[in-house]
Formats: structure tokens, sequence, C-alpha cells
């Protein structure tokens, strides 16, 4: 039933489309490419002229209709990937492709698209028999040209046409072989996954740059030093098969050759580290390039869900970009910097705490991402599986972490509803496990003026999360004694614990 | 020009509605009042009959269209006052209104509206001369009944119009005699104000309940013991007049009285706290009765504003509202519950630190509400002055805080773009003055395992929103690795710093 596709049209020649296409075409199809940008499309296609394996399945496209028409007549129906910019561009593209488009032909956004834009796309394509499928590609560019983690999600029956296809450009489980894609949900659920990917990866990013500093200021030690550290923690234990640790080691360990990297960059004066030509200024959120961090946010606010080690993480990198006000701002205020953590302890004691802080933290990151998926498939009633989640991001993605796949994915497999990834007693037991030295991590750091946001965002969320006497309590009172909010009792059958609603008390602390 | 407003409707007699109404008789208006529960119509009513200066002022009505007749023909204009639930009950009750209302008419929602939503009712009602003002109102119902803080925002002429009305009605600034309200701006500007407001009021919530519990299980003391301390803070210095601290001291000192509350709350059995029966459980964020704190990290996100201190105080009242959960989670995680601090400093040093780690964290979250206000009056073209902001804030609301309101009232005041509060120097100069006695706070909390996740992120926050050195480099190059973000170099003129926008740089570490 499902003949294969043998002809894809791809939108977009930039990082990720332009690797797409020379992927696409080694695996045997056809290749139309287009972008709106010309240059975009001369380099792909002279790429794939001096790849003999390719050469001639890659054709370039300036006009977008003489694109259009180029898919027509090969084969049943026209399969497109979009990799463009989400919002306003997508639309655009959408506009200029309809009159083209025909009853059967699948368009896969995968782009980084908010979930509420696709589900209009999919209302307005589903009116002309074409079906647009909402797909999340992870694994920055290296992925989208040798496999990357898939999260389609929208009409089951598209889907099933596409995923040999998927299949076969998808990273592959490393131990199973089984490819990172799967078939989400209805509706947006593929890019709402990928949005909270993202949100996670937001999350580990912060954590491991926190801890890179720690070791780099507290500890005094050199990048090569702490690279040696990242590529010891990624061989085995929680950290095993780590993407981001693994590349952090890598990062850690590149010195500018004298030569230049025949890209552009100048070479080396110094021998020194590549690392250190770089700004701390992460603009991507201000500039809306990137939409999905923050989105993960909002929708952890709007549904509910506590999401504070993302959301630190977040708005540390939001103050990060605008490095101007920071230079004014920090003249002023005048705050510590990070010293030297000396007099505690040994360094391999606190290296050792440093890696279960880590994992403990990636652990937390991806709890409260998963909550908020299971929040949201409920919400919205997708039905999304949490273990196929841990499926796709086997491999091929940003948040990549072998130990922590192996710890979720058994216990989370077939679970559509689990609101609470803290009830599963592996989770709970690895969490309580590491507590200490996250806790250890923290007060050293905080002792030591450490930048660690993240790191005891965690701290304070895994305290609360497991606490039966919060502050709250307090908070409780004040809400009644200003807003008459009423409380519940404590010890009360029926109220403690009771359902998630308002309860029956009201004291009038002060007359109105 | 302005004829005084004689009569105004008021629809919804919950709470906040009844108290309106009573007051609105008392400053001699007629008061015709509707609510969809006639219980509360025939309440309000009732309590009005029993006080001889508002006898006969105040009339009721289960049904809306001789409600809104019997503001017809009084005079020039019919205005109402809106007090209920926010969206879809406010959409319904315009839908009804709507026959009934004529060219001029103004109508004044005193809900906790989204200022999309409001925007959207602003240009319905301006297409039949109506005009829709969006007005925070806050301070509870005690000061709903006494003079609330008011940010109306909308048509300006409307606004001049029932100015008089809102200035006799608002709560007064004790010093000047000001009255706590300012046509703050056009369109939804002030419904935004006063959901940041509320944002604000979620940060202070948690920073002094995570501060009554480390004095009550940290220091070990009682709660009238505390409620002294809180009615001393709130005498002098930098938490001097501070609304929430002063209710916080009342509710310390509150114990069941034998008769029990004449309100329903039963008399008591051990001459205890009425803190003591109230639950650590907060709901209506997940109940959504309550948007604004929600609203406000979402904003925050939205719009690239670091806003942790709000946030992760969101997030703590998220997790215990869902207590059931909670009690499931807490037996698996078996997390570290808050200590004696024991064994590190006398108790009133600490005390002493903790006042001025509440001070600093109530200062950085108005820090961040201001910020984000800024941030949206120069995106949305309001040109909202902060140092109105802080007039409105002055009295009547939860957030009121007078030192506060004394150190940023005068540099804010015209200002329409400060997008940075640190920049002015005498923030810049608390913050820094009390940074120590927060890290000291935080540290002493964490080694024994206090719930500080308001004060612990605010002390993140002062670090790098001051640093120049973030860990956010090694996120950078990460970013730049994986997904060719690309970078700024350090100490390069034109980048270092340099504008809010992409680096030129882009290091190919890995090759596709």
């Amino acid at each position: 039933m499902s003949a294969a596709i043998k002809h894809i049209g791809v939108v977009g020649a930039g990082n990720m489309g332009s690797m797409m296409t020379l992927r696409f075409a080694e695996l045997g199809l056809a290749v139309s490419v287009w972008d709106v940008v010309k240059e975009n499309v001369d380099e792909v296609v002279n790429y794939s002229k001096d790849d003999k394996d390719i050469s001639g399945r890659v054709q370039g496209f300036y006009d977008i209709n003489e694109f259009s028409k180029s898919l027509d007549g090969k084969s049943e129906r026209k399969v497109f990937m979009f990799s463009i910019t989400h919002g306003e561009p997508a639309d655009e593209v959408l506009r200029m492709l309809k009159p083209d488009l025909k009853e059967g032909d699948i368009i896969l956004d995968g782009g980084n698209e908010h979930y509420r834009r696709t589900e209009r796309r999919q209302k307005e394509c589903a009116s002309i028999g074409v079906s647009w499928i909402g797909m999340g590609v992870s694994g920055g560019y290296q992925s989208a040209r040798r496999g990357p983690s898939l999260s389609p999600g929208g009409d089951a029956k598209a889907i099933e046409l596409v995923m040999p296809f998927l299949e076969s450009y998808a990273a592959k489980d490393p131990k199973t072989k089984t490819p990172c894609v799967k078939h989400m949900g209805p509706g947006g659920s593929g890019h709402f996954i990928k949005m909270v990917h993202n949100g996670i990866e937001g999350g580990m990013l912060s954590v491991l740059a926190e801890t890179w500093q720690y070791m780099h200021d507290g500890l005094g030690m050199e990048h090569t030093e702490i690279g040696d550290v990242f590529d010891k923690w990624n061989e085995s234990g929680e950290l095993r098969g780590n993407f981001l640790v693994r590349i952090g080691a890598n990062i850690l360990h590149t010195r500018r050759p004298k030569e230049g990297d025949k890209k552009g960059e100048e070479a080396s004066r110094d021998d020194g580290y590549v690392l250190d030509d770089v700004l701390d200024k992460v603009v991507q959120d201000d500039d809306n390039t990137e939409g999905t961090p923050l989105w993960s946010i909002m929708e952890s606010a709007a549904r509910h869900v506590s999401c504070p080690t993302l959301a630190v993480s977040h708005y540390m990198r939001i103050s990060s970009g605008n490095r101007p006000e920071r230079v004014q701002a920090a003249k002023k205020l005048g705050m510590s910097l990070p010293k030297p953590i000396e007099g505690t302890r040994e360094h391999a004691e606190i290296i050792e705490d440093l890696r279960k802080a880590v994992y403990c933290s990636f652990l937390a990151s991806f709890c409260q991402g998963l909550e908020l998926i299971s929040r949201a498939s409920i919400d919205e009633g997708w039905g999304v599986d949490l273990g196929d989640c841990l499926q796709i991001w086997r491999a091929g993605c940003i948040i990549q972490s072998d130990y922590i796949a192996d710890l979720l994915q058994p216990p989370l497999s077939g679970n559509k509803e689990l609101t609470n990834v803290k009830f599963v007693d592996a989770v709970a037991h690895e969490l309580h496990q590491n507590f200490q030295s996250l806790k250890r991590v923290v007060l050293e750091g905080t002792m030591f003026d450490q930048y660690i946001p993240a790191l005891s965002a965690t701290l304070e969320y895994l305290k609360y999360e497991g606490g039966l006497g919060l502050p709250t309590k307090f908070m409780e009172a004040q809400m009644d004694y200003f807003g008459a909010h009423s409380y519940n009792k404590p010890g009360i059958p029926g109220e403690d614990p009771g359902p998630v609603s308002k309860g029956p008390h009201h004291y009038e602390w002060a007359p109105a």
C-alpha cells in the first residue's frame, strides 16, 4: 500500500535543510530543493555535484512553482520537507505552494514550529485533502546530515505512508537498531514534544555550563583537564552516552589550529582554546529565531507544571544575551565574582559530587519535561506514550542520555497518563541517592560565589516536590487573609489529602 | 465637562463586587447590583439595609435587563463596574448587556482579566461607541471596601470622565493624600500592570513564607515570636510599611477564640493558632480562578525578561496545590526535611540577615516586575510611566512597600523606557548592600534543608545580572557546535559589547 517515497521537495536550504537534502539523496531519493536565498540553493547543489554517490540526484530551484512542478507526476503524491523559520515564513511559503497542492500530498514541517500554528495549518491543509505533519527534528545540523531524532505528529494515515522513509532517515538506537522516530500522536503533538525536548535541552545546557565554570573558576582546572573529566563521565556511570557531555569534552579539547579552521575562522596566534574566543552571550531567544525554550516555559505556566530547572536556565540565558546592559549593570551592582573553592574538601571528591549533581539535575530536567508532555497530552487528548519519547531520544538528539533512557524507558513504556515521573520507584531512588551530592555542590558553590541557578533551583525543586510541610502554608493563610481564598485543614479526612480544589474554610482574620 | 458619576451598576456581587457596592454607596452613589447567583445579590442588599448611612442606596437585581434599565436615563451615560471571573463569564455578561448599551456608556472591568482579552473587548465596544476600561483593582476584599489601588487603562476621554469618581474611591497615599489611581496607558496596559502586580506579589509571598518557615523550623521560633519580629520589621527600616509583613504579623498572632470566629469557623479546642489549621496547599492556579501570576511568567518568557524570583515562587505554589501527588511522591523521594539551624551564629544575627534577605528579594521582585512592564510598554507603545506604577502601589494594594516606593518612585517618575531597573544607582546600591545577608541566609538554609526557592533564585539572579563572565560562554559554544549558532568574540570592538544579535563567528567543531 505505501509506495516508497522516491522524490521529495525540500523547502529551505539553511543549516538543516541543506544537510537533509544531502542525506535524502544518499538514501536514494531524488531531491528538489528550493530556498528564498539563491546562494543557499547553489551551495547545496554544488556540494552535491562534488559527491559522486549522490551526483545528479539533487536539483536546485530559485522559482518555487518550478520547484513544486518538478515533483508533479513523479509519484502518487508530492512529499515536501519544510526546514524554514517558524511563524510567518512558513505561512508565506504555504501560501505560495498552495495552488500546486493536490489531494493526498504530504508536507512534513521539520521546523521548530509552535504546536498551535501547526494545528492551524493542519486544519487549513485538511480542507484541500493535504496532510500537514508537524515533525520535530532534533540533533542539530550534524544529525540532520547523518540521522536525527524525529517526532512526527498529525494524520495517522499520512504518517504511515512516510514512515518507511522516516525510519530510513532517522538515527538508530545503537543497542537495538530501532529507528528514533515514532508517530507521537495527532494534531500538534509532534511539535509539542520537540518543543519540550528543547526545554529539557535548555536545562541541561545550563547545568553543564554551570558545572564547567565551577571546575574552571572554582577548582582552577584548565579546559583540557575538564575535557578529560567530561570524557571519563561519558564513558561509564550515570552520564555515559550523554551527547552534551561528549561534545562538551570535544569543545574543551579544541585548540585553534595554526592554519585556521578552513571555514573562515582565523589561525591561532597563541595556541589558545577556541572556547576562549566565545563570548558569554546567547541571543537566539531575544532575536526570536529560537522559540522552543521560551514556549516551554510558557506552557509549563499555562498547564501548571512545575519546571524550575528549565525556567531559571532560560532566564540566565536571556540575561546573558543583552551583554551591553550587563556591562552597565555589573559596574553598578559590584557583585561577588566566582572565587577559588579552598579549604573544604579534596577536589576529587568535589568532582565526583559534581558528576552526581549533573546527573541528578539532568534527571530532574527530564522529569519536568515529561510531566509537561504528559499534562498536555491529557489536556489535548493526544494519548502520547511517554515511553515513545524516550525511544526517539535514544540517539540523534541533543538530550541523548543513555543511562537516563535505560532508567526511564521500561517503566514509562505504554504509560500515557503519568503526571508525576517521581512516582517511578527507580527515578525516586536515583533522585534520593544523588541529592546529598547536589546539596554539597550548591552549598560550596554558594559559599564561593559560583553561578549555579539551575543546580540550586533543582535542589529546591526536589525538596518541595517531596515535602509535606511547605512554606505555602503561610502563603495560603496570607491569601485567605486578603483574598478570602479559603483553605483546607491538615488531618481532616477528605481535605488532607483532598482534591486539588478550593478548601471550605475561611477565617475572618481582619474585618472588611 | 465631566458630570459627576451619580449612579453605577455593579456586575458581580462576590467578595470584591459586594465590597465595592457598599463603598460606592458610602461615597454617595446610587448602586444597582446584579449577580448570576441570587444569594450574592440578597446578601449585599440586606447588608446595606442594616447600615443607616447607605440604606436605600443599594438596589439588587436578579434580572440583568432590569438591572441595566435601572441605570437608563439617570445621567448622561451608564457606568458599569464589572467584578466577575475573567474569560468566558465576562464575555457572556457583555453579550447579555450589549443590546442595552448606548454610545458614551463606560464599562470599568475591575476583574483580573488578561490584557489581550481586554483589548479584544475594547475593540468590540468601540464599534458601538462604548468605552471598555480594563482596570486592575488591587488590595483584596478589605481594600475593595475601604479603597483599593486602581490601574485603569484604555480610552483617555472615558477615563478622564470617571477619574473624579475613581479618585474618591481609591486608596490614598498616607503621606501625600494622593489617590492611588492613574491612567496607566491605552489598550490593555491597566490590566497588564495589575497582572504584573500579582506576579510581584507571588514572589513576595514566597519570600516571606520561606522566611516564616526558616524561623519556625530552622530557628525553632513560635508563631507569636515570629509575629513580633515581623511587627518590628514593619515599624522601621527597609521593611517598614509593608503590607504583607504587617498582615503576616497579624496572622502569626491570631489564635482561635473560644467562641469561634462567628463566621462559621469552629471554636478553639486548644487555644491554638489559626495558622496551624491551614494546609500547605495553594490551588487557585490549578483551578484557573487566578490567572495573573501564571500570565506574568508567560509574559516574562514571551518578552525575554528575566523573572526568576517570580517564576520559582510560582512553581513551588503549583507543586503545593496537588497535595495528594506530593504525599505519594514524598514517600518515595524520602527528601531531607528542614532541620534546626545550630552551631553557626547567634539567632539574632540570622534574624537580621533574614530581614535584609527579605528586603533584597522584595526589591529584586520589583525590579523583575517593573522591567516586564517597561518591556511590554515599549513593545506595545503604551508609554507607561514607571513612576505611576509606584504611585498607585503606595497604598491599598498587596505589594505596598513604603521604603521601596520611596526608593524607586523619584528616579522612575517620568521614566517610560528603563528596561533595567538596576541602572538606578540607589537600587544597585541597595542590592549590593544586602547581597551578603541574602547569601548567608541561602548558605545556612541550604545547609539545614530549609525551603528557599525564591531566596536562592534571587541570589543567583543578582549574581548573573551583574556578572561579566557567565557560564553561558560554554552554552554558546555548545550551541555553535551542534546548531551552528555562531558567536561574538570577547574584546573585539563592535562585538564586546555589541548588539543583541547573532555573532559572525562559527567554528566547525565537528564536520557535518
